[in-house]
């Protein structure tokens, strides 16, 4: 049902703007009045400005974050980041069931691919997604049932990142 | 000056996602109050998610068009291209004096491509980018000087597009 629609879009790779894909995304859609809800895996900060844009933008526009504030060590996750990681995909699940015209699965991939959560439980979520509703993943290594699902897929190619030439991370561009 | 700061941004490729990038930056900078202006060139139509948006955003969200509501025919443009497009770029040095956070030249890489406007025109606004503004180039085709003058540069890359299957181009998502 999903699939003829074209609904599931995904966004991978090494390249930066996968994140931010999405959220231009969210933009485009609340230009048309649509519903936007984002949902942020393994991400607790709330200074960045996808976040902090929410007081503009609500009700129309949802944001929940399911991780800690401090980075994940993902080769070595802690109890809580998988507890946060569940509860991210039980609130998907109930989000799905408002039927917003844009719901935005951020960093699930890499979730996904750090078992934080289960595969199959992604699967399923996306097995229910209503017919107006498009669902996108983000994150690096999107586990390759992910991309044989997904009906658009991107991938972002690094060319150059001034950050690799030292560059700090710049308020307002990489948060 | 900019280069220090890694300040120019360029979106490239033939995968979707270019221009949605660029109004996700839009996004982030306006939830940390920051100004943004757009201008799009080869562009002229208003019922898109990204423009209609203005209304919830503005002042600081500024979107600007210089084209047709006609796509434009890149092999055989009309003297009213290069008019509009001539606009656009003096348009954008203008904004540059504004000194915004974000100015996004959205499609400038495909107009210069297609010698809608001159290269060395473009490159001289690039020495002329303000210390704290951060400037974004999108568009396919990216003439190689405009990547090597770019801080970051990511390409993206198309793996999949439901529209080659024939699905429509979708109110909220594709514009």
């Amino acid at each position: 049902m999903g699939k003829k629609r074209g609904n599931i879009h995904l966004y991978t790779g090494e390249g930066e703007g996968k994140t931010i894909t999405a959220f231009g995304l969210a933009l485009r859609a609340l230009g048309h009045g649509h519903k936007v809800i984002i949902i942020q895996f393994m991400k607790g900060r709330r200074d960045i400005g996808e976040y902090k844009v929410k007081r503009r933008l609500s009700p129309e526009y949802e944001i929940h974050q399911f991780g800690r504030k401090e980075f994940i060590d993902l080769k070595n996750p802690e109890p809580l980041d998988f507890e946060l990681a569940k509860k991210g995909l039980e609130f998907a699940k109930k989000a799905l069931k408002k039927k917003p015209d844009l719901l935005i699965l951020d960093e699930i991939n890499l979730a996904a691919a750090f078992k934080l959560i289960k595969l199959e439980e992604v699967l399923e979520l996306l097995n229910n997604v209503p017919e107006n509703t498009t669902v996108v993943l983000t994150g690096r290594r999107a586990p390759k049932e992910l991309i044989e699902r997904a009906d658009l897929v991107t991938e972002m190619k690094e060319i150059k990142h001034p950050m690799k030439k030292g560059v700090l991370a710049r308020r307002g561009i990489e948060y």
